[in-house]
């Protein structure tokens, strides 16, 4: 079942449609029932999601920041919704997805370099020892990922990008990564820009890796994602430009350099934020900084049945205990996926 | 007159709706005559261009691009234009506006800082001569801006780009520089949104400098500005997140800057652009580059008696003879601000 016709199913007209263009459309009315008939219950827009204080909180939030006269009133150009991807959006466990696509395509690539075989991190990688690969820690990965993500052009590594989540499957789950999302999320996103926000994707994942799918699996058009990158030199080659994809690191969007890059390619500061970790603390910061009505959300994954448990313990996805004392003093609201979310997956229904 | 009131008399309401919102709207449909009447000529979207080839290939590139059936149909969520803002969007002689803000921030930052008087740029500028002040070259300009564009944070300098937008003057104008805008390109800007397109502006000019007012002046969005910036650090300033603007050069959106920084913002190929120096061809040739239909442009200032007249020998917009060989090879349009517009500004009509 493809995600349109899941949400064709799910979400009124208008949640598909804004899904769909991911334009903002004008506030969605409740349905008005016709004249002499009792009125019908308006349709649940998150269907996904458990009755509850969280499921509440998103409700009333959307109602009085988008009712004309409400203290809270937002208007619409500044209805501005962050999203981090990995673990908030999508699955990041057992690693991250990135990164389980750079492993393949260390494999693909390793008869273009013999040398590889004698040399770390790629030797014990092309053993299958992605553990003793890591061993060597951040440098280990950055040297995989710049093999890997440069030395080709922006429109070659889309293809790339594109072919691989076409194919490739989530090593427990055994589905394509596109069909681990999170369809509470996916339901959230599609509601918020029913109701006239704009939402990104604000993410430590790299820009041009989420840009090829982002679109189709979360309504969010590439100029919406905002994510790492390496730099980029532009050039001809047999006389069309191109724009190549250097091995030299550009920005990275996390922590700190969540609020840098929000303000770099938004401008304006969101109004809510939802994030799942350590990573994500200052764009909730920056979020809650502003004046009026925000909401800030964090998703924790505490269902090891549907999908995994972790928290402060994990080294992807970190969910640190300061993080929970900050949320708690901040007045966050955290998500339970094992309490709030009816689904997790849109496979689970099927 | 507000620009909205100009709009509203010169647009249908669509282009109007479009240019406020800045979302796409839906294509414009041909109006429609009631049954029984014989049609109405369709509103002219822009009044202030004159008849003529160039007028034409704007009207068919739209026509063609979103007309389904059309070998040349562009889907909606591809439909990207991009401009250039100083000489393409609003006059950027006798000096580009910029450096007459951070010339104007000398004389207001000088009694903080009593060793100007004994330094250059400072001392020729605070004596009132720029000349000498800019003999330095680059590098005096460069610490001109520096002084002037860092140092406070985001939402300071927003408010003093304000507040120096309300109240300054063109020199030779001698009207708010918000009104120095080209009233043919703001039409186009609308016409373009009511038919579909998102309008990007993609400029050499510092892009905190511009989002303050673009969004009124254009209907461009903070979003959908791109342009130079320095970079920024998050910190907490009194329990408050800011993001501080520091003296360091992050991205210069400049001659091959364009395409990187079209790539880094939006992560599409624009389908139209629009430029008028030297600085653009690289945008141009990047827009030129993609497949189907494709509709670039230059602005060119020979009308010395409603504008300024300039080219290859300005050193502000240089449009050297080179660019204008280019042009003619690539099929670009050179728009000639004497014989293509009617009107240069909405001012002239008042």
């Amino acid at each position: 079942m493809t995600l349109t016709r899941i949400l064709n199913r799910l979400a009124p007209a208008s949640v598909a449609l804004a899904l769909l263009t991911g334009c903002a459309q004008t506030p969605a009315a409740a349905p008005k029932a016709p004249a002499g008939q009792a009125s019908a219950k308006p349709a649940d827009a998150l269907p996904s999601w458990n009755d509850g204080a969280t499921k509440q909180a998103i409700l009333s939030f959307v109602a009085k920041t988008t009712t004309a006269g409400s203290p809270d009133f937002v208007p619409p150009e500044q209805r501005v919704a962050t999203f981090d991807n990995d673990g908030t959006l999508w699955v990041e466990q057992p690693m991250y997805t990135q990164m389980l696509f750079a492993l393949d395509r260390v494999k693909v690539l390793a008869p273009q370099h013999p040398e590889w075989k004698d040399k770390e991190p790629f030797a014990s990688l092309l053993k299958g020892d992605v553990k003793a690969a890591l061993a060597g820690g951040e440098h280990a990965m950055l040297e995989i990922l710049m093999v890997t993500h440069a030395g080709m052009s922006t429109a070659e590594f889309e293809q790339i990008v594109k072919d691989w989540i076409a194919t490739a499957k989530h090593p427990e789950l055994k589905r394509p990564y596109t069909e681990c999302v999170y369809q509470p999320m996916v339901e959230l996103l599609a509601y918020l820009r029913a109701n006239g926000f704009k939402t990104f994707i604000v993410s430590g994942g790299g820009i041009e890796f989420m840009r090829p799918w982002a679109e189709k699996s979360y309504g969010v058009p590439p100029e919406q994602v905002v994510g790492s990158s390496i730099k980029t030199k532009y050039e001809m080659r047999d006389g069309k430009p191109v724009l190549m994809r250097l091995p030299e690191v550009d920005f990275i969007d996390d922590k700190d350099g969540k609020p840098i890059g929000i303000n770099s390619h938004i401008g304006r500061r969101p109004v809510c934020a939802f994030g799942n970790s350590d990573g994500d603390q200052q764009m909730l910061e920056w979020t809650q900084g502003g004046p009026g009505a925000r909401l800030m959300m964090l998703v924790h994954h505490d269902d090891a049945k549907r999908e995994f448990a972790y928290g402060a313990e994990s080294k992807i996805g970190t969910f640190s205990d300061a993080l929970m004392a900050e949320a708690k003093a901040q007045k966050w609201t955290v998500i339970s996926m094992k309490d709030d979310w009816k689904t997790i997956f849109a496979f689970e229904t099927k």
